[in-house]
């Protein structure tokens, strides 16, 4: 990490992949996570581990469940709670992946086939809520209600977000307002109640629970808003997805909505066709690349993005120094700075 | 209630409409369990409660959220914890449901269109994770790990009763014991857990508890047996969804797995070609009932069925003669003699 990165300002010369300090920081731990992840997803029907298997092996950041593994350790917390809680974080997030990929007809996440391609919608639903139950299954067992609450809104929460993405989809008049509410719940609700319930088994204060809460909602935020970036400017062979996937469904993301917003009549029209009546031809994502760039829209969306992180890492403020501090700071630059 | 019915014999002449005893005992309490639904529905994010007022509102029977109600009186329960409990049961159960029209891709339950049918598959399968996780909220608020615990473990074993029926659907060498795994796991446990924290809250001990679930269990295995009866022996308008949807769609029940077993070649090859290839012409469910009849199915699956209820009646020994045990005995009598 580069003094740079650590006071906040981008360097384009920095370490990358700066999720690797967390990783080795919180090594053992992350291995009990894997271990209880495999244990839970076992089951007497064959069809689950392999379907839950495809996904939760493939690859996977674990950025979630490392967030949990990290709150807790920042606030000194001794025991062993946090791990079955970073087991059910990451299976709330692949049961929404799984609903997810059902949604959109995804044909493919982190570069290889998505489970409904494969198994069908069917599987990848009834897996889905396999995995979610499994997760309060494992929440039961932190003996914290308040844990439970605060995983049951977040996850809540998700779903209103995913719906109003629906409702969303294929409207290119979605406003900046809207899209914002849409990524705060499907994506940065489920940092937010990660780190938090960091603070909640630890018994730290009100202060420290909220300060964990804000670093993973405003990380959440701009991971979201990196992700839609990347969907436009990203390499197929890292993003583990395609490049222009959202553009191809009619997602209404940041980048367009900036690049609708400033286009003259002709390009609006570009925009109403390809996005609101999906009536797509083989250059039309190359035309909207350039527009995006034309209108500046894709270097805003990483401006916003690192915003976000500024306040991220502002709650952080709240702690002393120490190696889980450092790492959390540096999961920001990854956040932001990612290709994948 | 004849006493023939409270014996346990089944006549031809008792009140059909059993439910209504345990309807009017509960009343204040359904009473408020539904307002209770209806403000847990609701969401900034119109669809919602849209979707999920679309399935709830359409004429339920609210059985198993009676059975929470019943069973917390019968352990003389007098906090109010049961009302919330009730609610998150009839949630989980509705979520379900909504997930199980995507699955079957159905077009009309309870007489009118499933919501995937108005809405969306997409639409249909947030919104039941948005149920879920509404009802896990509510459980939250029981103040109880155990029954979290209960109701977490239940669900997850309906999705594992979901995905089994997933792989033997179009299998028509699907074995009893199969099916009965499959109508233990996704209809069932809901029952049984539904009854058991009944006991759980009012601080009741184990073998009260057990006889609950046992009840429950048996009770929710004739439930579902009925329903498989009635798929082929059921009147369209009272049934609220079509008789034949089940040979439609090719799932193996019962009665025609018992049909199947005892068929000649020619009867055989006929379940092979509409069940496993659904290659289906206009005269072959009536073709189909002609069969099942011959071979004594359907009767065989409605006495099965009274077995498991005469299971379910004795399990309620465990406790005194009151009001409430009348009310769940003569749900039994529903369970098996309903029509719809």
């Amino acid at each position: 990490m580069t003094v740079a990165a650590r006071s906040g300002g981008m360097t384009t010369g920095q370490k990358i992949n700066s999720l690797e300090t967390l990783r080795n920081l919180c090594g053992n731990d992350l291995k009990k996570v894997n271990k209880l992840i495999l244990n839970n997803m076992e089951s007497e029907v064959d069809l689950i581990p392999q379907l839950a298997g495809h996904l939760i092996s493939a690859g996977g950041k674990r950025l979630r469940p490392l967030l949990t593994l990290a709150s807790a350790r920042l606030c000194n917390y001794e025991g062993d709670k946090h791990i079955g809680l970073a087991a059910a974080v990451e299976f709330i997030h692949t049961a929404t992946l799984l609903h997810d990929d059902v949604v959109d007809s995804s044909e493919s996440r982190r570069g290889q086939e998505t489970a409904n391609a494969v198994w069908g919608n069917q599987a990848s639903v009834l897996v889905g809520d396999f995995l979610f139950s499994r997760a309060f299954m494992l929440m039961v067992k932190s003996d914290s209600l308040k844990v439970l609450a605060i995983l049951a809104n977040a996850s809540a929460v998700i779903a209103e977000g995913e719906v109003t993405q629906l409702t969303t989809a294929n409207n290119i008049s979605t406003s900046e307002s809207t899209y914002l509410k849409v990524i705060k719940s499907k994506t940065a609700a489920l940092f937010s109640a990660a780190c938090r319930i960091g603070a909640v088994i630890s018994d730290r204060p009100d202060k420290e629970e909220n300060a964990l809460d804000q670093y993973g909602l405003n990380l959440g935020i701009a991971f979201q808003l990196v992700d839609d970036f990347l969907d436009y400017n990203g390499l197929n062979n890292q993003l583990g997805k395609d490049v222009g996937d959202d553009f191809r469904e009619g997602k209404i993301t940041l980048p367009v909505i900036l690049a609708f917003e400033r286009g003259d009549t002709k390009e609006k029209l570009f925009w109403q066709r390809t996005l609101e009546n999906l009536d797509q031809n083989d250059e039309d994502l190359e035309q909207a690349i350039h527009l995006l760039k034309k209108h500046n829209a894709l270097n805003e969306t990483q401006i916003r993005a690192r915003s976000y992180t500024e306040t991220a890492r502002t709650a952080l403020n709240q702690f002393p120094k120490s190696p889980y501090k450092s790492a959390l700071e540096e999961v920001v630059n990854f956040c932001v700075e990612r290709t994948y």
